[in-house]
């Protein structure tokens, strides 16, 4: 099957889309944890954080910027709003392809797990 | 005063400087929630994620690599880490000035907060 999201790129596996531009694409995590729970991921296939290069800044950078305007289209930027990445085991990183989760619509705690 | 993390840059607050580049400063976190906890941030002022342009893609990019390179040097990269950035009152952003929380060294549980 290869990567889940880059099949959810494809339109190989459903996906509720709520945002789409050049570079990311947008849609609402299957298991969410706040009101607003979205994930954003960047087109081109980076497996984690941690295999960034330096290449990589416009490309990661766009996709912060897309987790930005789903905030801002979903209504929750007023309030506020979290960003999580994980990255590895001890984080919990369960689908090997960068995702940001958007996380609003309800105050958020602390510490972040 | 300004803004407190500005005045970090500037030396004139200080801080447990763990990296530097020409486009981002990470430093430890004053009150931490995990073993390791660093904020990395812009050393151009942007206070917030909803303020980001899309100008500021390489910008917040360039934070965001900065941040791996600190998993890395810290030695978190390998089990995983976490990164956070807050923005606005809901997710309890506190200084107006981008950080991303890099957070590593134990299990990270779900939700993040």
């Amino acid at each position: 099957m290869g990567c889940l999201f880059c099949n959810v790129l494809e339109k190989k596996v459903p996906a509720d889309v709520v945002y789409e531009d050049e570079h990311a694409l947008a849609f609402k995590d299957i298991r969410p944890v706040a009101p607003t729970h979205v994930l954003v991921i960047p087109k081109k296939h980076i497996a984690a954080i941690h295999d960034l290069t330096d290449a990589d800044a416009t490309t990661i950078g766009q996709v912060m910027i897309a987790a930005k305007k789903v905030a801002e289209q979903l209504g929750i930027h007023a309030n506020g709003f979290r960003l999580v990445v994980n990255d590895g085991d001890e984080a919990g990183q369960t689908v090997h392809h960068i995702h940001v989760h958007v996380l609003g619509g309800r105050t958020m705690t602390w510490p972040p797990g």
